[in-house]
């Protein structure tokens, strides 16, 4: 219910914004008590130091297609940092042509949701890495094939241990995620937005400011808002209206999978909204390929507001402020196989 | 008949050796007789400038997996840059979880080959990019699908404008294999072979020299010389002895699908070995995993040579000496899609 239009503006504590709301515009300060800039550095991970080696490693980890069992897909074929940290298609496609559950998310700036998955059933990013490589339409691998696959490669074996120094046994399935974690914590993108944020009133045109003032009063920003404008609660799809069937498939019921709780019926965590722009085809079901009306969908699904054509073009034009610039990624040249190297294979078990 | 022994040392021009010969070793002047180094810059091509705006557009395109009809698959899955410029597979996987006739030749250097393909078939690396995509067992696209893909993205359109400024109208399927075959052509390896070629006499260990006087001495070279120690002439597979239907499947005649001539049975365009640590497994077939045991087969399939394990480990010394030094490769940002851009569809047509 946290997003009852009700509770749109909550109290915010004022006091960080204090030393440059002088020269801020309303609209500005109205945006930083809900929304915040992605920051300059690396942001610190629970349990995970980020090291230059381990960003590296998993770098080559997150590029490397022999992690799944045929040899055809790295974590990069759904989450393609060329097109916007995800695929494109409504579904992916993975091992044996089988199609996935629902659309993949963007993995730039993931490391800012509270959890990950459309129903943040993994706390972090470490514990989803472990997920998509053993699911048997996706990567269909096992963690003892990919501790296999890496200990037969002498140069994965050295980054591992370059990259966690202290421990005796350092090629693990949970040091594995980690070293993909970090490397997905560097998938930060800064945008105009940010730059609207951190003071600068011309980083964004009237249209998308007005789009801004839309976006906050319509009441998206309820559920929308924090670093990723998205991607921190949970609500319910369809709060004051039901989409149709292809929208909000009945049979995924989202988050009450994972707690079993009826009030989470139909339960999504909010989508992340940075680099939306990119991410088409939209929702969990993957089947809205145009922003404007994904938009026209939450508003009337989430929050019976009337929202006019003029209206959503300026949600959208804001909507595109958000779009950041990618950090260069330099592709990486990855370890040689030996003959210990368990062999590829697209075989799909029953 | 080239590869006959007795062929082995044919007449070779010494002029262009005379000013170094004079400190270069009886092996270094041997060698040099009979294989080049990889130039210092990127090869001419054929009707086809290569500009910084090509090299740019090509590598977008050689990135990007909406090439394909499924979204899944873009040249660099199958000649991945990061392992090679080929896939580490048998047989790559495609369009519907299909296996491809023969195994993916590396990228790296194809520039050099006298022509594309196992059976050479395609003219250069611009009639080569033109395979796979229509290929219904791996890209499974067509020219229209294509062009009209890439129309849809006014990124797009503007590269290749850029890339074409003197034509009406650049976006064309002729132009992106140019741009691709441009890329290509920057996909070159310097390797510590090069440096020797070059000069230096100690780029080559002790043990690579002996593999190297063994590979010209047993008869490697007779096929295997040149830029690229090999895919610059076609040699019967079984020359001496054929080897079992496992390396050597019957059904696969090889260059004899071009030519139709019954000569041409079972000949393939020898393969070039720069890099060929990298890119097990080897042969068409994509059967034998152990570059070893691949130069055994050759040793006697090809020449009838008795090949001793103390050789054949000299002469995979020699080969390790052909893996080279990658450019680097900053991976592309690719355009966004847009309402007009063709839905990709893993949908398998019979």
């Amino acid at each position: 219910m946290a997003c009852h239009p009700a509770l749109r503006f909550g109290t915010v504590s004022m006091l960080v914004l204090a030393a440059s709301a002088a020269s801020a515009s309303d609209l500005q300060e109205q945006a930083r008590e809900l929304f915040e800039p992605v920051p300059s550095t690396i942001p610190a991970l629970r349990d995970n130091p980020v090291t230059p080696e381990k960003i590296d490693l998993g770098k080559a980890l997150f590029f490397d297609p022999r992690m799944s069992a045929s040899g055809v897909f790295s974590c990069n074929s759904c989450h393609n940092l060329a097109t916007g940290g995800d695929d494109n298609m409504p579904v992916s496609i993975g091992h044996g042509w089988q199609k996935g559950p629902r659309n993949s998310p963007t993995v730039l700036n993931a490391v800012f949701n509270i959890a990950q998955f459309w129903d943040g059933r993994a706390e972090d990013l470490a514990a989803q890495a472990k997920g998509p490589v053993q699911a048997g339409v996706e990567m269909a691998n096992t963690p003892e094939n990919v501790i296999a696959t890496l200990n037969s490669m002498p140069q994965y074996v050295e980054w591992f241990t370059a990259s966690f120094p202290e421990e005796a046994d350092p090629v693990s399935f949970d040091n594995f995620a980690k070293a993909i974690e970090a490397y997905e914590a560097t998938l930060i993108t800064p945008a105009p937005f940010d730059a609207y944020l951190n003071g600068d009133e011309a980083a964004l045109s009237e249209d998308q400011k007005e789009g801004l003032a839309l976006f906050i009063d319509k009441g998206c920003a309820s559920c929308h808002n924090g670093v990723n404008l998205g991607g921190n609660g949970y609500y319910p799809f369809g709060l004051i209206e039901k989409p149709g069937a292809d929208v909000l498939p009945p049979d995924d019921m989202g988050r009450f999978a994972v707690t079993e709780t009826a009030d989470d019926s139909y339960v999504f965590r909010a989508s992340p909204l940075r680099n939306i722009e990119l991410t088409a085809p939209y929702f969990h079901s993957g089947v809205v390929w145009d922003l404007k009306a994904a938009v026209q969908i939450m508003g009337d699904s989430q929050l019976g507001a009337d929202i006019t054509e003029d209206e959503a073009d300026k949600i959208v034009a804001f909507l595109r402020a958000l779009t950041g610039e990618m950090p260069e990624v330099v592709y990486p040249i990855l370890p040689v196989e030996t003959a210990a190297t368990p062999r590829p294979t697209g075989e799909v078990l029953p």
